[in-house]
Formats: C-alpha cells, structure tokens, sequence
C-alpha cells in the first residue's frame, strides 16, 4: 500500500482550499445540534479572518466586501470546528450562535420546506 | 400588520429558486440525523427531475451534464424533506443514502478536520 502523501487533496492532511473562478468557495454553517444555520461564501482573507478571530467572517457577494457575520447585528458566529469536504471546496463550519443567524430573524435561513410545491414554515 | 404576499421571496409561500449567472444554486445534503453528505449543484432540470423520481439529482460542473447521484454505484440519495433559505438561493436536503455519499468511499465528504492549519480525518 502506498502511502498518502500529505499534500493530496482528497485524503492529504494539508489544507489547500480550493476556490472558484471567482475566488471563492462555499462554507456551511450549523449549530452543535447539527441544526442548519446559513450558508455563505468565503474567500481567502475571509477564512483567515474566521481562523484569526474564531468568529465566523464571509465575503459578501450582493456589496462585494468581507462581511463578519454579526458585526452590525451582534449575532456573531463562534466556530468551533471546520470541516472540509473531499475536493476542498466547501466547508462546514459547527458554531455557536450569538443570536438569530439569519437577517430576517428566524434562528437559521432554511425555515421553510418544500411540500406539494409550495414553501411551508417549519 | 400587513398580510405577507405569498410570493414574497423571503416569507412567502411560492417556490421561486434564485439561480446564479450559471443556471444553479447549492444544494447541501444530510442524513435524516443531520450529518452532513454532500454539497452540489442544481439546475432547475435537477430540482424537476429529484422532486419527479425522489432521488437527488445534480448538475455535475466538471462534467457539464445533469448527474443523478448513485446513477453509477447505486449510492442514491432518497430526499425526506426539502428546505430553502431565506433568499431562495439554497436548498438543504435531508436523504437516506443508499450507501456511501462521498465518491472517495466515505460516508460523507466532510470526513476531515481543520486542526491547528493541518487537516485530520475524523
């Protein structure tokens, strides 16, 4: 058997993020119950701020700047682990919530299902 | 109070997905216990054909082609329930996979931890 050298993406131990054309990838955010928070974009500086601060920061692609998430609202982010996927494009990211994680209030963004075509609150 | 009109995108109840400059939108997939599987793309063919056969089905970027998941190893993904965030431009799956989710063997793609800057396999 081979040995896995570290730098392979898929089973390597070296975080290599991978990001779009667009310079970004995809980070998934779900509270310690597994219960899904809100879903973003990070690029490169935006995952070192997370790292740096411990607090959850994305790139904001409606206004086009890093946006920690909380800095207006309060409702920060605290991360307490990251998750990469096998391609290294995606993470997801347990934190604990400071408050309701999604701008419209609801304690996450997915708080409608999809039932006979039409969105039901949950 | 003003009644919320139902195809308000944000509180309504009209199923209106928000595609990007691409066609697609993400689609994050997890077991019915909540850990994570998978992340892809849909189109709006994807999301007709998973809600027509109850089995995810994606729109593969590196192929350039619509993919049903398991189509080949005979992993599917059988969807329970379907949510959509805040702005209709996500969708959070919840499946019973028919085997591994991860084309690495896995159970899901999330299998590694970001751990003082290195990766660990959980």
């Amino acid at each position: 058997m081979t040995p896995t050298h570290p730098d392979d993406a898929e089973q390597g131990s070296a975080f290599q993020p991978k990001f779009d054309a667009n310079g970004l990838l995809t980070a998934v955010v779900v509270d310690p119950d597994g219960r899904p928070l809100m879903l973003a974009h990070m690029n490169r500086e935006a995952i070192d701020m997370t790292l740096a601060t411990g607090e959850a920061t994305f790139w904001s692609r409606s206004r086009g700047k890093i946006w920690k998430k909380g800095e207006t609202s309060g409702h920060v982010l605290r991360v307490r682990e990251i998750r990469v996927d096998c391609d290294q494009d995606a993470l997801w990211i347990v934190a604990d919530p400071a408050g309701p994680a999604c701008h419209t209030g609801a304690p996450g963004c997915f708080y409608r299902r999809l039932e006979d075509g039409a969105l039901v609150r949950i």
